[in-house]
C-alpha cells in the first residue's frame, strides 16, 4: 500500500496511491497518515479503508504534505555510510550518531525547500526514512522489523555554516522547511526486509550527485531500531532518517550549494522520487 | 499565576497553585497546561478561569506531570555558563550550543528519574526552563520577552557515557524519564524580566552541588529566543531549557553519579523546587 498525506482542494486528507491514480481514504478529512498509524489499524481494517477510497478527479488540485506532519520524534542518523564519513571531518564512531529534527523543519514533496536569509550554505542529503508502526522499548534486533509501518524518502537539507557553529549540529539541521519528506509512505510488505538493497540517488537540476545502495548503511534498519530503543521508547509515527551516502555539496571542491531556482530530487528504488524546488526565503 | 499539570485521583487536569493550595481549572479534564497555552487565552480569560477554579480537597491524591507533556520542541542549550564550559571538554563557542529532547524523556515533579540498565553514568543538570506563549520567526531581541508565557525548572538528567559515544549528545540526553520538569510554571509577570537575577541551586541528597545565578547565562532569555527564531519557527508550548552551571558530577574527581535511592532537587528563586527520586530501571 502506498499512502500519502495530501492537500486536496485546500483540505488535508490521506490518499492511497496506485496505478489507477490517487483515491482518498474515508473519514480522513483533516488528518494525516500519522493519525491512522497511531490508530493501530489491523491489516483487515486497512484493506477495508482502501476498498472504500474515493478516486480523486483529474480536475482536483492536489499537493503533497509530509506523510507524517508532526512526528513526536524525528531521529536522524549521521555518519551511517562509510564513504560519507570519509568526506566529513569526523572519525567513524562505533555507535550511531543521532540528532533530532523538529516538525517545523519538514516540507512535503513539491513544496519549496527554503534557503534561509541567514546563510547560503544549503546542502542536500538524500536518505531513507523509516516510519514506526508499533512502539516499544528494548526492542530486539530480531523482532525490530515488526515495528516498522513503512518507508519513505527524506532530503535532510542542511545549512552547513550553522551545523558547525557549535559542537552540536542542531540548528543547521532544523531551519524551517529544509527537510523534504515524501512523497509517499510505502508499507513494509511491499519492499525488501529492512528496505535493504535499494538504490538511492540524489539529483540536483537533473545531475546525479549521490548514488548508493541502502545496503551500504553501517547500521541497518533493525540495528537502528534496536539501538535507539535501548534508550528511548519508540512511538507509532516516529520517523528514523537513516543517513546519507557520500557526494554532499559541502565536501566538494569547489563546493556545490543549492540556490534559488534549483530542483533537488531524491529517488529510492521501489518508493519513488521526492522532488523539491529550492526557493530563497527573501522571495517568499 | 502558578500553573501545574496534575494527575488528580487518576485524572489529568490543570491546576492553579497558590498559598491557599491547589485548585483545578474548569474544563481542564484530560488536558495539560500546554493545551491552554496553545489556546492563546487573553489575560482576562485566564483571570476568569482562575476565578472559577475548584479547590482540591486535602484527601485527594495529587501528583505532578510535566507542565507541558508533549512540547513540539524541547530546545536545550549546552555550554551556557562559562564556568560549566571550563569543566567540559569543549571550547566556549560564540553561538549557543543547541540540542533537542523528545517528550518521552520528560518526567514530572516527584516522579522517578530513571537510571537506565544501559549505563550507571547518570548525572544531574539544574536549569531554567522557558515556556513560549506566542510563536514566531525572526523575533527581535527587543520584543523577545513578549513571546514568553512563563518559566519553570528543569533537571537535564544526562547519561554521560551515551552522550559521548558519538559526536552528537542526543542519546545521552534522551533516555526515557531522565528530564525532570516542573513542578509548576510561573507566568512571566510574576518574575523579573527574562527570569534574570534568580538563584539556581541543585542538591543531591540534601547536599548543594550546583549554585549559580541565572544572570550568569552567556546567552540570556531574549538572546536565545532571538537567535533560535532566526532559524526555527517557535510555537506556543515550546520549551527552551537554558543550560546548566558548573558542578556537574561527571567533571568531579572522584565522579559523583546519581544512584538508586538518591533524591535530586533543583531550586530556582521565585519558582520553587523540582524534586525527583532516582530509581534503577531494573527495579521497575
Amino acid at each position: 500500500m502506498k499512502l500519502a498525506t495530501l492537500r486536496l482542494d485546500g483540505q488535508q486528507c490521506v490518499g492511497i496511491v496506485s496505478d489507477q491514480g490517487i483515491a482518498v481514504l474515508p473519514l480522513s478529512t483533516g488528518i494525516d497518515a500519522g493519525a491512522l498509524i497511531a490508530a493501530g489499524l489491523s491489516p483487515e481494517q486497512w484493506r477495508n479503508l482502501a476498498a472504500e477510497a474515493t478516486p480523486v478527479p483529474a480536475t482536483a488540485e492536489v499537493s503533497y504534505l509530509p506523510p507524517v506532519i508532526n512526528p513526536r520524534k524525528i531521529l536522524c542518523v549521521g555518519l551511517n555510510y562509510a564513504d560519507h564519513t570519509k568526506e566529513s571531518p569526523y572519525e567513524q564512531p562505533d555507535y550511531p550518531t543521532l540528532f533530532l529534527r523538529v516538525p517545523t523543519s519538514l516540507v512535503g514533496h513539491g513544496g519549496a525547500i527554503v534557503r534561509p536569509q541567514a546563510s547560503d550554505s544549503l546542502d542536500f542529503e538524500g536518505e531513507l526514512a523509516v516510519i514506526i508502526g508499533k512502539g516499544g522499548r528494548h526492542i530486539a534486533r530480531e523482532s525490530a522489523l515488526s515495528h516498522v509501518f513503512g518507508y519513505s524518502i527524506f532530503n535532510d537539507g542542511s545549512v552547513r555554516e550553522y551545523q558547525f557553529k557549535s559542537p552540536q549540529w542542531t540548528v543547521g539541521k532544523n531551519f524551517d522547511a529544509t527537510g523534504g519528506f515524501g512523497p509517499i509512505l510505502v508499507t513494509a510488505d511491499e519492499l525488501p526486509a529492512g528496505a535493504a538493497g535499494l538504490r538511492l540517488e540524489t539529483r540536483l537540476n537533473g545531475q546525479m550527485v549521490q548514488s548508493a545502495n541502502t545496503s551500504d548503511m553501517l547500521h541497518d534498519v533493525p540495528s537502528l531500531i534496536s539501538i535507539i530503543s535501548e534508550a528511548i521508547t519508540l512511538e507509532p509515527g516516529d520517523v528514523i532518517v537513516a543517513g546519507t551516502p557520500s557526494g554532499i555539496g559541502w565536501a566538494r571542491s569547489p563546493r556545490l550549494l543549492m540556490r534559488h531556482g534549483d530542483l533537488c530530487e531524491v529517488s529510492i528504488e521501489g518508493i519513488g522520487t521526492l522532488s523539491n524546488p529550492i526557493v530563497d526565503e527573501s522571495t517568499r
